[in-house]
């Protein structure tokens, strides 16, 4: 066979992620997999990843710093939004790839601003108002910090008006009614970095405490909800000009699809297509960084995922059939250490193989041991 | 729910891993997921390992080198059969925990000793003389040097007396028969520290040049043939006194199940449990060598797994649904730089897709541009 010689190897994609946490861990073992270059930028006391990765960048998130790390790849992107957006912006303006771009980031970065978005492709939000210090809302309500909120933090529960009186005036908040919420649901997609948006498709969260504690595929509601979530984190994504993935959180009150916020990079909500999908989210948010075509977001079969919280052990008793991902974590109550995933021809199948092997593994039901 | 306080972390295992190629890349992907503590040795000019983990020993081969590396790990594993038997056994006399054992070792990395092993067992090997060379062999036939082969090296197919003249004195050469060989099977086991050996079903191997193109399960054939080479292969392993995987290699030659050799390591026959199974071969060697219980071997559906050898460009093309590992390797003509896996609800799906995935990262038809 005559070898095409336009094909010989053009160098390696070099993305550097911003972040060293369990997504970026993550996303590393994916970069392997591709063969890209990868390093990391974390500021002093994040903990783990120089543990794992020999290119590890320490700096602070100021523009000097960051213009540093930027200068060894071809493109930047992100495991958290806590780079502020006006940094972002100083870093594009001084030549910096960014993908998702700094305007991207700016706008999902803010809750206001996402609900902007959803608005802007005819999705409904879930209604809020902004808190305003001379009107106090109807109680009980829910306060959410319009940035920096992340696994339950941000959010709080109002049931009183001292409770009110105890939120950080420095912080917007919106204020949202307690939902009669029947399922939470989520989408992850993935646009190119030519703009081709595609999707997973849609799964089932389940929360307590605040805290996603489970992830399973398909969601068991009718396939319509499904396809309409889909539709509409499409719509989202493409609006928003993402590349990578982009993950939509809805509620489903009185059978209608209500659209919680999008996070612009790899989400919890997709770590069962490490297992289930052809192609992992983080396989192909690095594909989509790196300009490379995308992979197959097709499932392969019912999936479980639950989060490992707390002081579970997770090195001594056998998996059982579910697929187990560390992230280097010291257990302690409350932490997301891991999360393990089961496969299997049918859901319930799936999550009763999930549901055993946490149980070995010493996580308690619904959450771990976050008030234990 | 009460918490176990007996279940607490304890300290992790800590791994020493000698080799720095893809296996001990594939074993540091999955020991990222077990959390475990790794670190590799390999020798000056051993490329690329130093690119991927932080924990990278540079020395060589022999006892003081080997001692410092082993230092700082509760047990020693290896990804090829390059360490002298005499050094292992020094520093098991030194007190390092090598897992499998020297003797193991020792005994695997002579193909030798190997038939010795299969014939204990019961088992029927290839037929073999060792080269004399006061006797002519009957040609056309193979030599295979006893020891240090590796992907086709070490194999001479003699068709003249003058390929004779031409095999290394200094090498005891092993003279095989041209066998018309209907099938090669492999089977991956796995041996607990605890000694308890499983296996995954069978698989089919397909050779081109030398070297494994393709690997696939189910066989597609007849299952009592797969039941043979399974209970052969865990009696193998269990006479070896393995820990960890080792992998046997079988030929089916007029309805017989001749053993050719076996590896005592995670091998290209077992690749595709990373997606196929409910644990790869790679968490299972750790787990073994960590003294940790083994993971499920059961498979989750019909795979086919192709090698990516020689000039190929595999950062380009999507993977059709395919999923690829690349080894961190420069493409070259006849080098083995990553594989593919294709997953499917029934194999000849399984192997289309892997095949199409594989021609669109532009590899020959087995075996790539070896020859080319």
């Amino acid at each position: 066979m005559q070898l095409n010689r336009a094909r010989l190897p053009v160098r390696r994609p070099r993305i550097g992620v911003v972040g060293g946490g369990q997504l970026a861990r993550m996303l590393y073992q994916a970069a392997l997999d591709l063969d890209l270059e990868i390093g990391f930028h974390i500021r002093p006391g994040d903990e783990g990843v120089a543990g794992w990765s020999p290119h590890v960048n320490i700096g602070t998130f100021e523009t000097p710093s960051l213009l540093g790390f930027a200068s060894g790849y071809d493109a930047i992107t992100f495991e958290h939004e806590l780079v502020p957006a006006q940094i972002l912006i100083e870093l594009e303006e001084r030549g910096v790839t960014i993908r998702p771009s700094a305007t991207t980031m700016a706008t999902t970065a803010d809750k206001i601003q996402q609900r902007a978005l959803f608005k802007q492709v005819g999705a409904t939000a879930v209604p809020f108002t902004i808190l305003n210090r001379d009107n106090t809302p109807t109680l009980p309500a829910i306060a959410k910090a319009a940035t920096g909120g992340y696994d339950g933090r941000g959010v709080v529960l109002l049931e009183t008006e001292s409770a009110l009186g105890q939120l950080d005036s420095a912080t917007t908040w919106m204020i949202e009614s307690v939902l009669p919420i029947e399922a939470e649901l989520a989408v992850v997609t993935v646009t190119s970095l030519q703009g081709k948006t595609i999707c997973y498709p849609a799964v089932r969260t389940r929360q307590a405490g605040g805290i996603c504690v489970e992830v399973h595929w398909p969601t068991g509601l009718p396939r319509e909800i499904d396809q309409r979530a889909e539709s509409t984190a499409v719509s989202i994504a493409a609006a928003a000009n993402v590349v990578g993935v982009l993950a939509v959180e809805f509620f489903l009150v009185a059978g209608e699809l209500l659209v919680n916020e999008v996070a612009p990079r790899v989400h919890n909500s997709g770590h069962l297509t490490i297992e289930a999908a052809r192609t992992s989210q983080f396989e192909n948010h690095l594909r989509a960084v790196a300009g490379m075509p995308l992979g197959s977001t097709e499932m392969l079969m019912p999936a479980s995922m639950l989060n490992l919280i707390g002081e579970v052990h997770p090195q001594g008793p056998p998996a059982n059939g579910a697929r187990i991902h560390l992230y280097g974590k010291t257990p302690r109550a409350g932490r997301k250490i891991g999360h393990l995933t089961a496969i299997a021809p049918d859901l319930s199948q799936a999550r009763a193989m999930a549901a055993e092997a946490a149980a070995r593994l010493g996580v308690a039901r619904d959450g771990g041991s976050r008030d234990g």
